[in-house]
């Protein structure tokens, strides 16, 4: 198995809603318009997509409840390159509609950190530490 | 916002357990050994960790409850290069100790597909589709 994860699905109640906050609020690219069955977000990496959650769920197995749990036990990261870009980040999610869980703070392990949860409770982190550094790409630089 | 989702982070019941799963099984690289606080994997773009699921709700707030939920309306896509990879990767991951939810079949929207869930019932799709190209990185060509 090559190291790889190709797409990340965030499984969503309203697609037009989600579709609005990631690409309207927080900016990120698609080519998916209001009335997209799937949208695929463009990102170093790993491609984010958003899909109905109900048919999310279907898809993997019929046996799956489309509930929305309280702690989905996956987090996302979006590393920041300076501090003082956590805050904006965060603030951008929050004037999104999105939720500030956590607000930015030093955290126990010396970096910088706060937590939003989009419109269907998908956590984010937004981080930034000194010794993290990037690749070229914009990948982290992991041993 | 730069479109960058640099970690994803899967909340773990027993870390050693998890660590074996993707390191041994699965064979991605890590310098993590068995008694690691946090695991984190080098994959194309993104980074993969292994937190433990507990101390992951906790980090976010203290509100959250670390139960497993059916569904977290989260699934991560592993694209392989080829159709029959994606049977060699669902074996593989089926050897190390994960389960089929979902044998790959031709899916409806023209592609081959298979669903896995690993230790801790967090959902991989294996695919392949004759219309995917990659970038020299690995990561999809995505418009």
């Amino acid at each position: 198995m090559e190291p790889r994860i190709s797409i990340i699905t965030l499984g969503v109640a309203d697609l037009p809603r989600a579709i609005r906050f990631y690409r309207d609020g927080l900016g990120l690219k698609t080519t998916a318009d209001d009335d997209a069955d799937i949208a695929f977000f463009r990102t170093s990496g790993t491609c984010l997509a958003l899909y109905p959650r109900d048919l999310l769920a279907e898809e993997v197995s019929p046996d799956l409840s489309a509930d929305v749990p309280v702690f989905s036990g996956v987090t996302l990261a979006h590393v920041a390159r300076t501090r003082e870009e956590v805050d904006a980040v965060l603030a951008l999610a929050e004037a999104a509609g999105g939720t500030i869980v956590k607000a930015a703070e030093v955290a126990f392990w010396g970096g910088y950190s706060g937590y939003f949860r989009d419109l269907d409770g998908h956590f984010w982190e937004v981080a930034w530490w000194q010794d993290w550094e990037f690749n070229s790409d914009g990948s982290l630089v992991i041993e």
